[in-house]
This record gives C-alpha cells, structure tokens and sequence, in this order.
C-alpha cells in the first residue's frame, strides 16, 4: 500500500500542476470608485486548442468513503480545467505526473477560499471533497476533440492523514 | 425622484440583459463514477472581440449607504462579465436600456446561488452587495482596446423596496 501524504495548497507546492486560484491582495486595484477590490489574473485559461471555446459549469460532488483509495486518473489534453470552491471548506486534490508510478503523486489539502487550475494535460484525480453536495464552479474546454484521458489505477494508492482533524 | 422597484431575478425577466449563472439541475450528467453532478454551458463568454481573452478575477465588493442613489452607469464594448457570487447571500443587479432614461431601468435581487453574465453592451451599475466583504467571481475579457464606457447619472434615481426584508 502507497500512501501519500497531504500538504498544504501553496502555489509553489503546486506550480508543476497549474495554479492556484487564491490571493493575497497584493495586485488588488480599487475600482468602483472605493466600493470594490478587483485582482486580475487569478488564472490562465488554456482552452482553445482545436477550435475549443470556454465552458463554465457547476459541479456537485459527494464526498468518498474513507480511506480514500485511488481507483482512476484522468487529464483533459486540450485545455486546463479550473475549479473553484463556492462554500467556504476544506476540499482535496490529489495529481501525479504518471498514474502508474505512486512516487509520482502528490495530495494537497485546499482552504474554502483556495482554487485549481489544473494545466493541460495534469493528471489528476476526480473532485475530491470532505462532504456531501459541495458546489465548484468549473471553467475548463468545450468544443471538438477528445479532452478526456483515463487511466485506471491498479496498484494500492491510498491517502494518508485523513484521520487527522480532515 | 425615480424609484426602481426591486425584482426577484429570474432567467426570462433578465434575459434583455444577458444570462442568469443558475441551474435548475434539468440538464445536469453525471460523471466521477457517481460521485459529482455537472451542468455545463451556464453561461455564454464573449471576449474574443479584437483579440481579447478571458480573464479571470476576484472582486471584494462594501456595502452602499441606503437609500443607494444611482450616480454612474457603466458598460463593455468588447465583452460580457459574469458575477458569481462566493458567499451565499442575496445582492442587488441594477441594469438599464439608457442610462439617460429613468424608466428604462430594471433592479433584481439575486439569490446567493445565482451569478450573472451581463452581455456585451448592457448597462449596469457597478457591484451592488448588501454587506462588506462581499466576493464575487468575475470572468471577463482582458486585451487591447477601451472595454469601460461610463456615463455619469444626474437624475435622481434611487432603489426601491431596500426597506422592506433586504
């Protein structure tokens, strides 16, 4: 059994991933006239490989049963995939950089403020919440083309950790 | 004094202004094996006019002193914005044919679970929350060109109904 323990979300921890849809308001520009903060940026959205266009779509997701085993892997090779949290708790990510090699992965745990961009062609697990009917706003590809690879996980990958105050 | 009274937000009421970012879940698959739900195509991103592209950012938005008193209409030439908001409390769209015609104006109250996607053109008042702090995402167009037309509103106009449960 491989087990993999679970880091914190940072944008360096995952910078071979994609990037991490959060700020510190740094970059923040007041607009408005003083009645809003606007920070641009936040993601590069990579979508218009062969002809693809923008989707924004709704995910609602169930929770897995514990431990949590992985089973499957997939990557979209024409676009990145962007998800971002819309209640404000804990919620997983797990990538890899090939299914087949558990030294490969790595599980982070993402604050309810925290996002994903996940680049073209990141493996990565499903959406991985702590509980039931969380909601995701999702801007990834639509358009011709196949953007879905999947690689079933054979050997036993489990995350690590879960016990501990997740 | 003009006072625009305050609609509930719903897809046809709206729809001469651009799309409402919600789901009623009719058009929903399921995907992850079981474990997610997925709606796509809530909303229609129209951003490529000369060369722009999507940007994607975050707005932190106060609270207006009531009564809130119309002063500064705005709108994009060259795309749509979509608002969503990241906390589930109701706020405020404020939208109008011409922003020198008082009665061509239309006030919605949005859900917490509803965003929208101004079209390209329409006009409307910049954020308008209920409390401070308020976050919204924002997906817009970045690129060349002027996309902010502003026309200051010398007409006393005002919402309506604030009053009354808001």
């Amino acid at each position: 059994m491989h087990r993999i323990p679970i880091e914190l979300l940072t944008k360096a921890a995952f910078s071979p991933f994609g990037e991490v849809i959060e700020t510190d308001f740094v970059d923040a520009i007041v607009i408005n006239e003083g009645f809003a903060l606007r920070v641009n940026n936040l993601a590069q959205i990579d979508v218009a490989a062969d002809a693809g266009a923008v989707d924004i779509s709704l995910f609602v997701a169930k929770a897995r049963q514990r431990p949590i085993k992985v089973r499957i892997m997939e990557r979209h090779p024409l676009g990145s995939q962007m998800f971002l949290p819309l209640q404000e708790r804990s919620w997983l990510i797990l990538v890899c950089v090939d299914p087949l090699i558990p030294a490969s992965y790595r599980a982070f745990e993402a604050s309810g403020r925290q996002g994903v961009n996940y680049a073209r062609n990141t493996w990565h697990h499903p959406l991985l919440v702590l509980y039931d009917d969380e909601r995701f706003l999702v801007v990834d590809r639509k358009g011709p083309g196949n953007n879905l690879e999947e690689v079933r996980v054979d050997d036993p990958i489990e995350l690590a950790g879960l016990d501990f105050g997740l």
